[in-house]
């Protein structure tokens, strides 16, 4: 994936009393990746290509759209586009799907009718529904410390442009299981949701999703859609975010870096 | 707004060889704020409570659907609204909006009909249509290095939570006009965009904008579509971020830090 999601470009470094230097530059490629479900676009997302498949599917369930990985029949690129679209369009087949959840990821806004109404929709834009998530044992904080370091050893991309966030999975007790990176945090959790999806592996109760960033509300929206037990970022976390993890019995860690983590909902133990 | 802006935890703090200790912790508030324009719902944003009225005009403005501080007639809280979204959406009152612009910012997806279109409904969708960039005249080396320095003494909100983003507007010659931090990088750089709207400037060519974190290709787009000429982002930037500053004629420097910057597109003199 770090073939296709990097890039090279001739730029000047500038510096204080040295004369300005050209170099090549790596960057982060981003591209829009329409994910269609049969014939109707879903979403448009600026992504790091790379794993386009998993990004589509993940994305359906993330949102709710699709439930059970029995679901699928088929994850594709669409071959009927134009040449410049060629690699950027994923059709997904698949029975059974939520049309409420689709029509609702379809938009920035859920369609509401009356400004009387608009605080519920409001909420409901953003609230999705969540599955039941299985509460996760405590972990043991020593183990969880160790998790972070062990997502950057496996950022190609980010080392080589800096510019892009990283989603891992672990087991439990600790074992990796796969680390997606995207330029788009979401993404790179969708990426992960998909990755197990195609995988037939759902849902993803009793593991533990490593953010390399921040976690935000959708953030932990998406891993509970998974049924994901835990959530480590290693920066903060925001105020929905940890409403939402303490309302899901969700285990959430915050600034986890080195020896030291804050824990916002959960237990753990040594 | 940083009153608004932020919330108390009680948090554990786990560190080894030590204790729990049990703290207050504050966290940057997330939370749901619907724009409206008359009584459609526009988008709803993920974003800190605070400058509303900005963040909710500058979405208009960058997304294309108004074009003219003319032609706002009014900005103000819906009223009509369940005491759970009091202040939570902006209602919008103007005349002459774009309703192309529009109908794209309603929508994940612009909606197309056939799959062999879906290339350039593909590209449609990420691209607006951007006005006119003024050149601005080549910047100096040494005032831009000031520049991330100076953003980073004026977010109280991250010095408070660690949680949000900066964007900041300043003059070619490196005048501070104003700083926006929101939890979402868009909408810091849309609460600028709105905030000079507000004071009828506009557009804000022979400005430049400050980024705290990367340059992508959506917050290029969105400085593009207010004129802004140059773009200094202490982070990467991404390859489309690029491709649009070098198609737009707009300064775009990159890991600004200290002494040292890269120059992705543009000019600068000593």
């Amino acid at each position: 994936m770090s073939g296709r999601g990097k890039t090279e470009v001739e730029i000047q470094v500038l510096t204080e009393g040295v004369e300005p230097a050209p170099r090549t530059d790596r960057l982060a490629v981003e591209e829009p990746l329409e994910g269609r479900l049969g014939d109707e676009p879903v979403a448009v997302l600026m992504r790091s290509p790379g794993q386009d498949m998993e990004l589509a599917l993940g994305l359906l369930f993330s949102e709710g759209i699709l439930q059970d990985p029995d679901q699928v029949l088929s994850v594709a690129y669409c071959s009927d586009t134009t040449e410049e679209a060629a690699g950027n369009v994923v059709r997904v087949l698949a029975e059974g799907a939520d049309r409420t959840a689709f029509e609702k990821a379809q938009r920035s806004v859920y369609a509401s009718s009356s400004c009387g109404l608009c605080g519920k929709a409001t909420i409901d834009a953003v609230r999705l529904m969540t599955p039941k998530v299985e509460p996760i044992g405590p972990l043991s904080r020593a183990m969880l410390s160790t998790l972070p370091e062990r997502v950057r050893g496996q950022q190609p991309l980010f080392g080589e442009t800096g510019g892009v966030h990283a989603a891992a999975l672990f087991s439990a007790t600790g074992e990796l299981l796969l680390v997606r990176e995207d330029i788009g945090r979401h993404n790179a959790c969708d990426k992960i949701l998909g990755a197990m999806a195609l995988r037939e592996v759902w849902p993803l109760s009793g593991k533990i999703m490593v953010l390399s960033g921040r976690a935000s509300f959708e953030m932990v929206q998406k891993a509970a859609m998974a049924g994901i037990g835990a959530i480590v970022a290693v920066s903060a976390p925001s105020s929905m975010a940890v409403n939402l993890a303490r309302e899901h019995g969700m285990a959430l860690i915050g600034f986890a870096r080195g020896d030291s983590m804050n824990l916002y909902s959960g237990e753990i133990c040594e």
